[in-house]
Order: C-alpha cells, then structure tokens, then sequence
C-alpha cells in the first residue's frame, strides 16, 4: 500500500481468484471452467483479417452482439447490457444500486465477490444465513427493502431457486434492484429472464465464462428494464466506454449463431454431473444436487484442505475455501469424462492413503 | 435512469467517445487511432489455436506481458501494472488517489474524461487554465497539495512539458501521485518513464490504442513505484481481476517483440504530421505545434463546427468539441498520407464554397 491510497481503501480485502498455477500441467477442475473449446464459428470469426484491424476502436456500442443476444434471448435491444465479464457488472450494479443508505443482503455462503463489491463500495450489507442444508431460505429476502443479490444457482453449493420465488423475492421488493446471477444457469436451472418484462425491479446478470466456453474472452451480458440498462451504461460510459475489445465482440456474436453446438455441451456437462455424482457416492462423498457445472462435495474420511493438496500434489485442481462454514468440502468443476475419471483414480489412491 | 441509482450519481455526465459511424465508410481521422495494422507477430499469435482455447480464463497477473514490458521499459516486474485501456488505470487511479479531501488538478483544456472520473468519484478537482498559446503554465501544478493528473502531450493540443518540468511537479507534491498520461508519448514527446525510480509518487500512463495499432484490443498499462501498482493491482483484484483477456494478453506480449514495426509506424505519422502541417500552413490554417498523432487546428475561413460537419457530408470525420473555449478548432488524426491528402482535397473544395 502506498502512502496515496485513500483511506477508505486502507483495510479493503481483494478478491482472490482460482490459482492459475504455471508450474506443470494440472487436470483443471477448479474455476468452474468449459472442458470444451470455442465453437467452430468463434474459430472462424478471429480471422487474420480481424486481427490485424485491432488499430481500430472496438464499436462501444457492441450493436450487432446486443442485437444477436435480444432476439436470442426474445427481449428488446434496450433490454441488454454487455460488458468485460459478468464480475464488471456485478461491480457496477453495487456502485449504482447499493450504498450505506441503501443496502444489499445476499447469502453467507455465496461468491465471494459479492462481499469484495460491498465493501469496496461502502454498502451496508447483510449476509443472510443458508439453512443448515445449504438452501436458501427464500423468506430471508422477502419485503427486506434492500437491494438483493443472489446467485441462481448458488455459488459454491450448486442449488437453485424456483423462478416463482424469485418473482416472490421481486415483487415483495418493488423500491429495490434484485439482481439474481445466472452464471451457472444453463447446466439444469431455471433461467428468469421471462420475469423481466414483468418486474421492472430484475437484473439478471449472464455470463458467457460457463456455458458458452469463453472465459478467456472476458464477456458478461445483462438482462433488466431499460431504464436499469441504462443506469449500467451510465456508469459504463464514466468509466470505460470501450469495455469490450474487437475480437470479444466478433466471438460473442458468432456463440450465438453455434447456439446448438454450446447446447450440446452443457448437456454433456449436465450427463458427466450425473456420472459423477454416482461415483462419488460410491467413493463414501457427500454432495450437495447440484444443477450447475461443479459439485460441492465432502468426505468423512479426508477432511477438505487436506483433499485439496493431495489432489493437487497428484496435479489435479479443485477449489477449496477457507471458510470455516465450508472448510469440509471442495468444489470439483465437471470437466470431461476422461478428466473426471483421473479425478476419481486419484481420489481412490488417496483415500486409501489416509 | 431508473428510480433504483442511487443519487449520488443522477446528475453524472458521462464521457462522449469519438463517433463511430456504421451508415458509410469514412475516412476515420477523429478518434487518434493508427492508420497502420495490427504487426505480423500480433496476427500470427492470435492463432486458431489460441482462439480454441478461449474455454480457459486468462492469467489473471498477466505474468508475461508484464516480464516483457519491464524489460521493454528498463523498470522492475513489480513497477508495471496492466489493463483493460489505460482509461480503466485513469478510472483506478481516481478511484484509490483522489477524493473530496485530497482533491485534483488538471488542466481546463485537455482529455475530457478527467473531469468524469472526478465527478464519478466525488473528487474536489480544480481545472488549471491554460496559458492563451494553449500550453501548460507549470506554476499551475507546483506544490499544489493535491493530486496532479496531465496528458503529456496535451490532448487535443498535441504539445508537450520537458521531462525537466513533470521532475519539478513531482518534487513539489511529495504527498500526491502525479499521474503523467503518456497516450501520445511515442510521436514526438519525450516520457517520464526514467523519473519513477526517483519519484516515488510519479504514476505514468501509457497505452497500446495509439502507437501500437491496437486500439481493438483494449490494453493500456501503467508504470509506478511498486507501492503506487500495489494499490492499482488492489483495486483491480477488487473489481474485475480478469480484466484482460487471453488473445489481449498474446497480442500485447508479441508487439513488443515486433517493437521495430510499430517505431516504423510511428515514424511514418510523425513525417505524415509535418507533412499535414505545411499543407494546412498553405490552407490558410493555423495549429498548433503538434507532436502528437494529431493536429488541433482552425481556420479563420469557416467555423470549427461548420467545417467539421462539411468534412463529414464529404466522408471525412475529423474531431470538433462543443467547448467554447476550443470551438474554432478542429483536431485532425494524422493518418496514412493518402488519407491526408484526400482530407485536404475535400478541405480545399469545402473552403471554396464559403
């Protein structure tokens, strides 16, 4: 820390993301990543001849993406914000929508970046308390007059609301933003996009890191009224109005025209979820059901620090969280079959280690 | 604006960017990009390959193209911060050094986004004026308590402080970070970089939209003492800390491999600029005396706004702002010199007509 910073900024505590080890090769099953490369139509779009126009502005509009992502998704252009991966619009909706005044609640076990933009911001945040099952309690975020932040499906845990209690949680809070974060949405949950036309009050937030193979290209997408759209662009354009590079812009248009080959995926995803889950209970795991692309899993045999390092010292990556609440457990993103079997050799070995 | 935003930020102007207009083909002179492609080393990285594996995020420290520019630049790993465009580290750097109790200054006349990040943030900033040739009165910033922020060179001037100068500013705000903005460095200036190993509170801007061809692909980067880049990297890892993509990241590390292509383009647009001055000098313009990639010129023939307007029904777009203070001008990107000259053909048609 500099003796520059700001003091508000002095006791802030970052992020930390998945390592990204450089070391060897890892089988890498923990940032919640495709195992799937970009679509043969992304491959074509990144030309040559595209490459070499990067002297040019990217259009800071991103027109033809917002267009391709409204009729897509059957909503209107006003109705679409897109952005440097989906972390800049959660950031961005905590700077516009959320302060001391205002307030936020989302759950305590959750991203853990929802509590980095609280305090960042200076929001008044409350985390409000899973049940003992890792569900959400939908009544924790019922008429709370504050703005509401959840991810659907959650994050770690991999469970879902359904989108009548989201419609709940939206209409119980008319004064406020309930901004529900679909990145895990396609892999088996119930998207709420539909409830946008009807709750003025929605942002719903998608990410193309998942489902769409694309985290390496950094693009995120909202979906809200468009007065809330505009207030994203707004901030957008008094911070950095080219947010999305050239080639993002060329990738994330051609995803949508391969929307079958990015369907197929995640329902490949979905189906080695499913193979995994069994062999894990047959390796004496618990699991949460998740329907998202990682399962959130414990063993009474290894405690989850511990599995974590031996994996890693057998080069498989999962993620393992400090957390106290869910220290027991580690988050296994699905990779392929093959992937998912090493995983499970390894866990073998382990277990018959300890 | 939705009646969620929270107040501080009802009144907020955003930054207007450079037209990009997609009803015709222009001949592109208002947004200060390279008339010149991407290099051969940038296209060749960016390969199918690479494009593939978009699935898997970037390297979230950006590790090689910070080892690159370090030993580009002669400076430590630990001085370089890097970026989504440089206006994302102007929008940090406002974020973590400025306040309404540290305050701002920068020059009434210059890239007007400084005055949006000082509105966004809530920053008490105060506009210098510049001198009537347009320069920056140095006085203007000596011991002024707060932090510093200049564009050196100037935009929309195009002229430049000695590096002597931006060395006394610094020594007289010890307390304050003296950001230099060096968008424009490589035409003509003559950087700052060699004083941050003295100054440990000079923070220096640089981006790739302008000498690198690659306004595209969004990349800026910044060099610091390493405690000022701690407090960047902290802001970052609190925002967004995947904020540059992965076909970024390669293209950002093979131009500085192909530094000789891109000090050839720079070479080429500063003898484009000399040549576009004594061809505005036989107009009957003045300018001023540019060592940017620009030139700010007016002519006492037609209104700065006429001639703009007349330009573009005649397919060139040059740069005119509404300011009252620099209405009469316009400022003119030094393209290809074909390009300049078909903006002197039209030029010369538009003044035959008034």
């Amino acid at each position: 820390m500099s003796k520059f910073l700001i003091d508000k900024y002095a006791s802030l505590e970052a992020y930390t993301p998945g390592e990204q080890p450089r070391d060897m090769q890892y089988v890498k099953l923990n940032t919640n990543e495709s195992p799937y490369p970009a679509s043969p139509g992304v491959v074509a779009g990144i030309s040559a001849e595209e490459v070499a126009r990067l002297n040019l502005y990217p259009d800071p509009e991103c027109k033809l993406l917002k267009e391709k992502l409204a009729a897509h998704y059957g909503v209107g252009y006003e109705n679409i914000f897109v952005s440097n991966g989906s972390d800049e619009i959660l950031s961005f909706a905590f700077m516009a929508f959320c302060s001391e005044q205002t307030g936020a609640v989302f759950p305590n076990i959750s991203y853990g970046f929802y509590k980095v933009y609280g305090d960042l911001y200076g929001v008044d945040y409350t985390q409000a308390k899973l049940r003992e099952d890792f569900t959400i309690d939908v009544n924790d975020y019922i008429g709370v007059n504050k703005t509401v932040v959840i991810a659907n499906p959650n994050a770690p845990t991999g469970l879902s609301l359904s989108v009548e209690d989201i419609g709940r949680i939206c209409a119980s809070n008319p004064d406020n933003v309930v901004l529900i974060d679909e990145a895990y949405i396609d892999f088996g949950g119930k998207s709420c996009v539909g409830l946008v036309g009807k709750y003025d009050n929605l942002l719903v937030v998608r990410t193309y890191s998942k489902s769409r193979s694309m985290a390496g290209a950094r693009l995120g997408f909202a979906i809200a009224s468009k007065e809330i759209i505009g207030d994203l662009n707004r901030i957008k354009y008094s911070t950095n109005p080219y947010n999305i590079n050239r080639l993002t812009l060329i990738a994330g248009a051609a995803a949508i025209d391969d929307n079958d080959y990015y369907a197929d995926c995640c329902k490949k995803v979905a189906a080695t979820r499913e193979y995994a889950k069994s062999r894990l209970t047959d390796l004496g795991f618990t699991y949460l059901d998740s329907v998202a692309n990682f399962i959130f899993a414990r063993s009474d045999k290894i405690d989850g620090g511990e599995y974590y390092r031996k994996l890693k010292q057998n080069g498989v990556l999962v993620r393992h969280f400090s957390d106290p609440l869910i220290s027991d457990f580690v988050r296994i993103t699905v990779g392929t079959r093959e992937q998912m079997d090493i995983l499970f050799e390894k866990t073998e070995k382990i277990l018959s280690e300890v």
